[in-house]
């Protein structure tokens, strides 16, 4: 960890002139030198994106000078207010029907051991999994999804839990995603999951829950619906031809891609894992189904796909957002874990991609080490609804907003202001108090930008009579108020 | 990014059996080998550890096993339901708080470029920067601090921004520190910035809000109080010396350590910083100042370090939190970029580390290539106050509860019983649905656990005279309502 402080030029107190809004930094290696194929390949693919903060570390001649702008890193995002409060109000929204449902809120570590993701079925998740070795030579990750770090606490607890177990989460996850522009390494998600309900009651409330979620934020059953099916269809098809687990899990990962890439290469994938030609054409014959009919003929009534299926539709008729759902054998998911129902949120025009994604994982539990207990789950991304709501022109219109404006119209009498705002905000108000010496000009233009309701002056001529200026922002009323009367007067 | 399928015996459905709760993967390599001295180094100081998650990757012989367990990777947490809700209690009094105070919330990511941390004053902050390489071979940081950040964004936004600006944020922050037990790498900070404002109003604003944040929860100013002093002190101190602004933020560095180092070590690391031997002695007088009048009569009234300091005491009295404030020439705080007051908040036990710190950082923006704007902050963490509040004895208890648990008495009126849960819902009230066919005994066992208020069953006879029992758990009363008659009779 040497570093040669006359190569660095850096300074803290360096003046502006002399780097219009660019920080020039002298290479810093203080771990890691990489020559894998893997890093070769990524510095080729990324070579068009210098302009982009993160300073470029191998090949880095020595002495030379770098050169980082003021965007966050590639593929994350700021936060400015506006920004902020529509995430604040989508999370307040995840966060309302999910006390609706009676679950619990959790977190985990957005960092985690690798090896909590490493699954062999050539999962896409898998792939962009944003990995690194930390400086103590651990391979860990950005959590790429919530579901291991669930079912990893569930675990932790073991007897000390009272089953079924409903928790909640909403955390940024990871992908590294090489190259495709356009798509973020990082987003919010959703989760919510019940552990301990073997029946498809599980799966019914939470599909229950995001249709509510939906409906809170103004998004009909003519906006979305929900594709469903369950990987025991596939199973049972696939039953004649004993096939693995493993093998089972590999034919859903590329059975995911259909409708993404031709079928042609779905086949190929297929043949390649070691599928049966005839197990391949029955899967895709299969798969076409959009009614449970149709399916309940080719499987029989006796098979648990099928009558999990009917019983969740039932339920749905119940609950009442039947008119949201549909079958469609084609629905499988992306990830290696599900063992039953599978289901994904989509939205009727066909323009975006899936909404929200879940299902029942059986066995990921007892995967880790832990006991079989079944579980399910989903996850919902805060990527796709804010651009359905831009779509359907529904995006919520959030302003700042304060409920004083206080300034004072005299240097002097700044402490006074203080005062001032110090007791409306024992009260509970929110206060914008002007901190300069401004004319009355800007402080208008200010309470105007901050959506004041009422705007507070302390001039020297009431202040000496112990009043103060009021002025109601949205009528333009105008009176003075005693200080000792503001707290039953506002 | 090879792996060997044979090699893993990592598998989606391996039975629990085989497992029992621990995990062996292959070690899975990608991209980075490491032989870096610091990598050695850590490696060596970790070796007992070998218990925690987190896969170990150097050196990994071919073909070998390795565990991995159910806790969380070194150093970081989970949130269970109890801490969760802990957590979200205290997160909720720092967006109120900052509310009242008229500040937008803002976010940044937490993965940002290493070169926004990269500066030479001997941080401790940088010598634990969560660093690595990414699979772009960029060099990157998880935070560990908030400012950088803040600032990065304050000039991007440029013109468009209205001053002064007035934000805050509550974000995950790393660090990397080796060795060293029980001391987490990731804590929550609560950050309140103010950019725009020269005046020492800011800060009196900024501590303001913490002390109204302390009472909030309970604390009085017996608890705890904010030592407060100025750079500038040691800056009009220092300067018949001469020295450079880098040499400046050094000394600040080292003086940091005091009362944390023996004085001799202080001494030496000024010494081997080039500070001559008579301003270190002048320096180390000044610093064991505890009384304004007594600075005042070294520098004299003339100087900004003694203005600004009797301004904000002054203001202190009128916003009414002068009891909570002292002076202590001592504190310069960590950061290198703090230009002006310093404040930090302590407990008045002296048991634990400071609970919160802050300063004026005048120069940050220009060093970043921004246009030059005064601005000053303070980060305020989730880990000090806790155990302060637990000192205290005054924690809140915060219990799991819920309004109404729904149960069927026959696996039948599942259905019907999820159309009383959706009834209830849609009136904004909150449900835990039992999704199991459970004995009563077993529904009131849970009922106490998730602490609910009311207890709705159905049964058959009830249900087909389109009524449902009706259990207040407080009081015991029981009573059968119609089914119709539930939105307005609850």
């Amino acid at each position: 960890m040497i570093t040669h402080p006359s190569l660095l030029i850096l300074r803290p107190f360096l003046k502006p002139s002399l780097l219009n809004r660019t920080l020039f930094i002298n290479s810093q290696r203080f771990s890691i030198r990489c020559n894998s194929s893997l890093a070769t390949e990524s510095l080729n693919s990324d070579t068009n994106e210098t302009g982009r903060s993160g300073s470029r570390s191998s090949p880095p001649p020595a002495g030379s000078l770098q050169k980082i702008d003021v965007n966050p890193p590639r593929g994350t995002r700021d936060f400015p207010p506006d920004e902020m409060r529509l995430r604040t109000w989508l999370f307040n929204n995840f966060r309302e029907v999910s006390r609706m449902y009676g679950f619990e809120e959790v977190d985990f570590p957005v960092l985690e051991s690798e090896a909590l993701y490493i699954r062999k079925a050539g999962e896409e998740i898998r792939d962009q999994l944003y990995c690194f070795e930390d400086r103590g030579n651990r391979r860990v990750a950005l959590r790429p999804e919530l579901t291991p770090s669930l079912a990893r606490l569930v675990i932790q607890k073991g007897k000390s839990l009272s089953l079924p177990v409903k928790w909640f989460a909403v955390g940024q996850c990871w992908r590294y995603e090489r190259m495709t522009r356009g798509r973020r390494r990082e987003h919010y998600q959703w989760n919510m999951d019940i552990i301990g309900v073997a029946d498809v009651f599980a799966e019914a409330e939470l599909i229950s829950s995001i249709v509510t979620f939906f409906k809170q934020i103004g998004i009909t059953a003519s906006d979305v619906g929900f594709k469903i099916s369950s990987r025991k269809v596939l199973q049972e098809v696939l039953n004649c031809y004993s096939i693995s687990d493993d093998l089972f899990a590999k034919v859903c990962i590329i059975i995911d891609k259909m409708g993404k890439i031709p079928i042609e290469e779905i086949k190929k994938d297929l043949a390649l894992a070691q599928l049966p030609g005839e197990a391949i054409e029955e899967l895709l014959q299969v798969l076409s189904m959009k009614c449970l009919t149709e399916l309940e003929e080719k499987l029989g009534a006796a098979g648990e796909a099928v009558s999990d299926l009917k019983q969740l539709f039932s339920l749905a008729d119940k609950y009442g957002f039947l008119e949201w759902i549909q079958f469609d054998a084609s629905v499988v998911r992306g990830l290696a874990y599900y063992t039953g129902i599978v289901f994904e949120g989509f939205d009727k025009e066909g323009k975006l991609r899936a909404i929200c994604g879940g299902g029942r994982y059986d066995q990921l539990l007892s995967t880790f080490g832990g006991d079989d207990i079944p579980a399910c789950g989903f996850g919902f991304g805060d990527a796709v609804i804010i651009e359905l709501l831009k779509e359907k022109g529904i995006l919520p219109e959030l302003s700042a907003s304060v409920e004083n404006i206080v300034c004072s119209l005299d240097h002097d009498l700044q402490g006074a202001a203080a005062a001032i705002a110090t007791k409306l905000r024992g009260r509970g108000q929110s206060v914008d108090l002007v901190l300069e010496n401004k004319p009355l000009k800007w402080v208008f233009k200010r309470a105007k930008r901050v959506n004041a309701a009422r705007l507070i002056f302390v001039g020297a001529d009431e202040w000496q009579k112990g009043m103060v200026g009021v002025k109601n922002l949205s009528t333009g009323e105008q009176c003075e108020i005693k200080v000792d009367e503001l707290d039953t007067k506002i």
